[in-house]
């Protein structure tokens, strides 16, 4: 599963530092909740299906005294959301208690196995095995347990154990999920997650591949999976737990998009210097490129949209041939790739585990990796051979929005630095975009101040059923991502279209009154595009239009038009989705829906 | 728009043969129809909104009587379906009657002079300025003014004209459009589609790019743009036109499904010989596919979607990049493209205006071009360099299957042959292949005599207001083809999605009850689909899953299992599709809807 979890050992309460910890954690993961706490002689329990304030209601906090403790909210994936199937898991005798984030892959085998053996199990999930695994292998050395229970277990996981025998420890691993340890002064903290502690330290560790911890309140012991002592260094966070709030607004994700000039300053701030793409840390060759034949660009959901819109620029601008693959097919089909390719891994969180591994397949053949991701320290910065980082600051509504923008800006720097590499872009063109590129925030900005128009739109559309996204070129790369934003938040079943497909078989859907959001932005096919609404318009749509300031001759077709400010159309993309991730959320306002946490999805998604 | 267009000149009724010709080509296009008869002295008309029976219904014999005539059915691009609207259109008087199919592009411009040169609109159609540009030019002699009004118009065009001053003539022209000259007799005709007309005759001329042909009742003359005479060979046409006939199915549609065994059959008859893919007309060598560096697939719809799996199989067996692109969006972006590339073109019809408008693209490049399409003589079989058959038949209903299956075939056939070709596959595997390939006429058989699984799961589901296909790798390419059947006959809104993907957005949209269909038949992907399944499940779907037979382990998951026979998985593809057509028709028969003819849908798209 895509889970939060957090522990903590010290001499405080544990209990009111893991629901803080999991409060921050929440929007990872949200179908269920638990604690367990260590009370110095035994180990005691409180879990339950639905949010966490409904564990807050049920909790007796007499029943959850102590000082060691481990807390989870859980995403499922093996088992639905019940009481039963939450975390932490124990074996029979609740001696040892565990939280898990991850899927054991081969659990159905083990459990088989430890069910001849004589164990009980009580709940549907794959992480139960581990409870029962850890104490089939505990002789009064926990870590022991845990790492000849880990060599048993195919899979992913963090793993936080205690037990009831060690009143004064908490174990944890990793493999492919993330945990980081949070250093304290006569405490120390466990998360999937930083910000679940920044409140409490800034000074971490970032666990690694198959490493083990075992964490007293004053002291950190790191082992391999030989068994090998690790030397860490300590990671020091810079993040300002500020800049995860809500701020004035209703929801993240509006407070998000408002970021999303920021965002796109801070982004170009230290790359675009002196009127030039500043990319040298990359150390990409013009030798490279020519021999790299392609680029391979790989990524999941809303960043692999933005990898849709790499492709088109990269392959226009510096006529370099770009494939851009969803992850979990990527990883799966024995892709043509060679050591002379340049791969480029888009991940917010930098910890999505198809991407990931994605990754790692190409690392392994021996091509150059660039990474481009929000967060510092991630898996994904970690491994690559190098980082573009966007600067959109801490994401918090599912939702994605100024991760994506900033995604495409970094897009758009790198076709620009590989076009001037190839000689493929003349002087003028390259400062054109450069000038463009730093408008961007400004004109942002404009769509911001001007979005009633916007609002309108989705009060008069909200109660559609199926709501189509159309769109040519570039267009209709945004098209998908205006679509997926709308569908992630709203439950309406929407569906982005190359405008000149929709008549091979979707028009059909169209009815009257089926709402279609035509994106008209791109000079050379405005005209078809108008074409393919009118096709549209004949069986009844309702046309929003989104098209460029001056375009005015589409208010004859559209029922509605969203302007955007003029500017160079290769990069309207950064504009466009604007409008329509304000159309997502008002729709979603307006069905009431919970928009910073739909239901069924997690903010990043660390298994398969 | 898309459309049919039907003519006669002879000795007989002209109105009994147009709208028996019409009924034939009813399947492109049914908004509205209509007729225009010569009577010797003046041109009468009846055009109506709806289908053909309507028309029928509304005509009055006596006053169409006359032995010249043109006929129409529209789906309309430019102004909604109304008896206005209809075809014929004629100029002011009257005097001159025209049918047209394609699009004026600058009719808009055009219709401002007119207006201004004192010609009055009733339409709100780009035809109807033909008509009275004719009229302007119109000098006596009717070529003459058919030609200069070509020269003044841009688009596409199949045109059919008569004038009150020529009984005893009509003059036809065709640019993009299809067009043919049936000859009969002491009589002729003219039509879109040879269906049409082959009830009279079976010796047609085909009309080229901008030709213009005088047809009398016993002569046909015929120009090019530039005046010169063009000499024509006679085409004569073999197929039997009871193979176009439903025979004892309720709908084509699924007379057609049953054909897939035979198309199969037929399809590799002539390019399996002695164990090997005979494919030695393409011309090509290893020294091309070498040189290449990548293959291009082009298409539209159905077609793309073959080349979907095209991609994955050729990149499988040969390890040659290729690159698959939707025609319309291909055009318009400046593609990667040079004269080494082989570019492959997939369309039924043959006629699929966007993929001939790339196939151009790619030819002025100097790429090779292979094209893969149903009708012999069709515009992309006589431009491309080389053709691959389908020997599907005629394919009547909208929306395509048998064509699909034997698209497939073609890919397998040329994914081995230039795998072998290449020296990447050994012998055994290449037998291996192609002795599965065989049996798959036979295996395909098995699914249709073995449908009421199929039956069952539609009436279960057919009330549904989304659907959602998904699957991993072929799997994957499969679902889209199955999600488009849904889409175009049962007007439920359906998607495809690589299984994997599903987490990063669209499970949103999964809630109590909604159907899922569910592909696993791929072998080192089950697992990792199982868990997939497993996730959508937790969220309520009800899970129609499709895998081979033996894999019972789904049946623990899925609510509904449907069994393909074994088959070697890289082949699965082809069987995995004809439970969906199967499902899609079911669905679509129990929810009322007119399967062979869906609403707002033309068989083939030739226009942009």
């Amino acid at each position: 599963m895509v889970c939060g979890i957090v522990g903590y050992i010290g001499d405080k309460q544990a209990l009111p530092i893991l629901i803080e910890g999991l409060k921050r954690l929440e929007y990872r993961g949200y179908d269920s909740a638990g604690v367990a706490v260590h009370n110095g002689h035994c180990i005691n329990i409180s879990k339950t299906k639905g949010r966490l304030t409904v564990l807050e209601q049920r909790i007796d906090p007499n029943q959850l005294q102590g000082t060691l403790g481990i807390g989870h909210t859980r995403w499922a994936t093996h088992g639905e959301p019940s009481d039963i199937n939450s975390h932490p898991h124990t074996n029979q005798s609740g001696e040892i208690a565990i939280v898990h984030n991850g899927i054991i892959e081969n659990y159905m085998k083990l459990k088989d196995w430890l069910q001849k053996e004589g164990y009980v199990f009580v709940s549907e999930t794959d992480t139960e095995v581990v409870a029962h695994l850890i104490n089939y292998y505990y002789r009064g050395d926990l870590v022991e347990a845990v790492r000849n229970t880990l060599d048993k277990i195919e899979g992913s996981y963090a793993l936080g154990v205690i037990a009831k025998d060690h009143p004064d420890c908490m174990v944890v691993a990793r493999k492919d999920s993330p945990l980081v340890i949070g250093l304290g002064d006569g405490e120390n903290y466990i998360a999937s997650d930083i910000p679940a502690i920044l409140k409490y330290t800034r000074r971490v560790y970032l666990l690694e591949y198959r490493e083990i911890a075992l964490i007293r309140r004053d002291a950190v012991e790191i082992i391999d999976q030989y068994g090998k002592k690790v030397q860490k260094e300590v990671f020091e966070v810079t993040w300002d737990v500020e800049s995860a709030e809500k701020g004035g607004y209703q929801h993240f994700m509006i407070k998000e998009i408002h970021e999303e000039p920021k965002a796109l300053r801070d982004t170009m701030a230290s790359r675009i210097v002196d009127g030039k793409v500043n990319l040298s840390d990359l150390n990409v060759t013009r030798e490279q490129l020519e021999k790299a034949g392609k680029i391979i660009i790989i990524a999941c959901g809303t960043a692999y949209h933005a990898g849709v819109v790499g492709k088109y620029v990269i392959e226009k601008l510096a006529r370099i041939p770009v494939d851009v693959e969803i992850a979990s097919e990527f990883r799966y089909k024995d892709p043509l790739i060679n050591e002379d390719n340049i791969v480029i891994i888009i991940s917010q969180s930098g910890e999505t585990a198809d991407t990931l591994a994605a990754m790692r397949m190409c690392k392994k053949v021996g091509a150059k990796v660039i990474a481009i991701t929000n967060v510092v320290g991630s898996t994904v910065s970690r491994e690559a051979d190098h980082v573009v980082y966007t600067w959109a600051g801490p994401e918090i509504a599912v939702a994605s929005t100024k991760a994506y923008t900033t995604q495409l800006l970094c897009m758009y720097m790198m076709a620009l630095d590989f076009a001037d590499k190839m000689g493929r872009i003349s002087a003028d063109e390259y400062q054109r975009i450069i000038e463009e590129i730093r408008k961007l925030p400004e004109l942002a900005q404009e769509i911001l101040d001007d979005k009633e128009i916007i609002q309108r739109c989705a009060d008069e559309t909200f109660n559609a059923s199926s709501i189509f996204y159309m769109g040519r070129g570039l267009d209709y790369a945004v098209a998908m991502e205006g679509s997926l934003k709308l569908k992630e938040i709203s439950y309406i079943h929407s569906e982005a279209y190359a405008a000149g497909e929709l008549k091979h078989g979707t028009i059909a859907l169209i009815e009257e009154g089926t709402p279609v959001v035509a994106l008209a932005t791109q000079k050379g096919l405005f005209e078809k595009t108008l074409s393919n609404i009118k096709e549209v318009k004949a069986r009844g749509a309702f046309v929003i239009a989104v098209a460029m300031e001056g375009d005015t001759e589409i208010e004859k077709e559209a029922d509605r038009v969203i302007y955007i400010p003029r500017v160079y159309d290769i990069l309207a993309p950064v504009l466009v989705v604007i409008p329509l991730q304000l159309y997502a959320y008002y729709v979603a306002v307006a069905k009431g829906c919970d928009v910073d946490k739909p239901r069924n999805l997690a903010k990043s998604v660390t298994v398969e």
